[in-house]
């Protein structure tokens, strides 16, 4: 379980730490000019300048996503899902609202409405002014942004959704905790269409390996088809990120089409047809936290 | 490029901190005992406990291996190479003083001789002091050490070596960048049989991606068959960890016998026959770096 940091502004804007394992570890980042640090009701949004990373996004003190690699998070948790269902057309993203996944979603030509819901406003509107890298398809005709939690909003929908992105913070962080209990996977289950599927952020298993197999069980007791799968997310704890994806229908490696990647292929930096298959191998030691041997 | 931490002594014993990019970001660890901490003619060797890691071992201030996690580096390191060549009988380990790639090279039944040669006999002595983790097999009758710049000492031999392991330091500190020149590969080469082939740590993509591409082309210079491969090393910077193979002869992937595997999967914790083909796989930036898309 990791610890938020101190306040930006209580370093004297000079030193960002992400606290792991309580304080006994973690990453530090020099702040070359802090852009936005502002406590909203939900939670502390800081966005700062990195010398090497470009903008950094922290909500609570935990590193959401820099400039410099948020591509390897937002391409993994977006086009393994994607590319595993044959047409999405309706995709519900839960958190995400630095934009970084709409933006993937709707490289997707299937793609014909995007709903993003992300409970704080302030996220939103910091992310459009500071954050232009992932901010980029809010006005998209295709996307609806709705500011509610989203354990309730899914509860409104039945058989409508493709696909559902769960984008959100640590469970242990203010509103993250409510996007990973029994209940949420199940709500989900149900506003999936019978072959829909969804994919979310399930923690690193170095420091979190608690979260991993809770997440990951839930989401299998959910679904009939569950798999983790990992990427590297070089500014993560660890650098080991695990994804889970709980599926009604297709099976994320058998019924995948590497075809379809071509179209998209010139737009990614980190997935490829040969990282979808890939990722579905996993280390001995997390085949076996997961229960998976 | 990675610039040393302060020395231990310096920081009151408190906190160790490993820094990447010229220091603008890092990893911080507690210090809970400090066990050693010399100046060898070589370089600094700090071991210290860490409340979660258990013991620490790093030269220069960086960190080598945690108890932890090392097993994740050096199975990765030694298994896809000893995994890839079918009989290997003899192994060179270059660098490697902890003992941990030493460890893994043991566990296949087929090796007759295992040559380690670590440039700095005062690693050699601390590992066997305080890094029982990974020190198991000094004391093996397959096992020789030798004192010795691993460079010069690789031009003593011709079609003599089955697999040579390069466990090195990073190219910019200390005695490491010996080991990452061209004309140190030709040397493997030379010192391999016929069939022979290698395997090296070549650093990571987001930090060090100069020293990533100059190291694996240089490689494939010198190698008809050069395949990267990545792995996830938790306490590495950035997580994301590169190794380059360069073979005379098989190849990593259609010369690979999974059932091989089989006989020593119960003393694995990361390396797996899946994890063997798909550390193959690699990230479209990463393709893109080493020009092979």
């Amino acid at each position: 379980m990791r610890k938020t940091s101190e306040s930006l502004k209580n370093l004297g804007h000079i030193v960002y730490k992400e606290n792991y394992t309580g304080g006994n570890a973690g990453l530090f980042m020099k702040v070359k000019r802090v852009i936005y640090s502002e406590q909203t009701p939900f939670q502390r949004i800081d966005i700062f300048e990195h010398p090497d990373f470009g903008r950094v996004f922290a909500l609570d003190g935990i590193t959401m996503c820099t400039e410099s690699d948020e591509f390897m998070y937002h391409e993994m948790l977006v086009h393994v899902p994607l590319f595993t269902h044959p047409e999405p057309k309706k995709v519900l993203i839960i958190g995400g609202g630095d934009g970084g996944s709409l933006r993937e979603v709707l490289k997707h030509g299937t793609v014909e409405k995007a709903v993003l819901c992300e409970i704080d406003p302030n996220v939103i509107e910091a992310s459009k002014k500071y954050l232009k890298m992932t901010a980029t398809d809010f006005d998209n005709p295709k996307t609806k942004i709705v500011n509610e939690n989203g354990a309730d909003f899914v509860k409104k929908y039945s058989d409508y959704f493709d696909v559902i992105i769960i984008d959100s913070t640590d469970p242990t962080a203010g509103e993250g905790g409510h996007l990973f209990t029994r209940e949420f996977y199940k709500d989900c289950y149900k506003a999936l269409k019978t072959d829909g599927l969804l994919s979310a952020e399930t923690e690193d298993p170095f420091y979190d390996k608690g979260w991993v197999a809770i997440a990951f069980n839930r989401i299998s007791s959910a679904f009939p088809i569950s798999r983790m799968y990992t990427g590297f997310m070089t500014t993560y704890p660890s650098g080991m990120w695990t994804y889970s994806l709980g599926s009604k229908k297709y099976d994320p490696i058998k019924d995948f089409n590497p075809e379809r990647v071509k179209e998209i292929q010139s737009r990614l930096r980190y997935y490829n047809s040969e990282i979808h298959k890939a990722s579905f191998s996993l280390p001995q030691f997390l085949k076996e936290l997961i229960h998976h041997v």
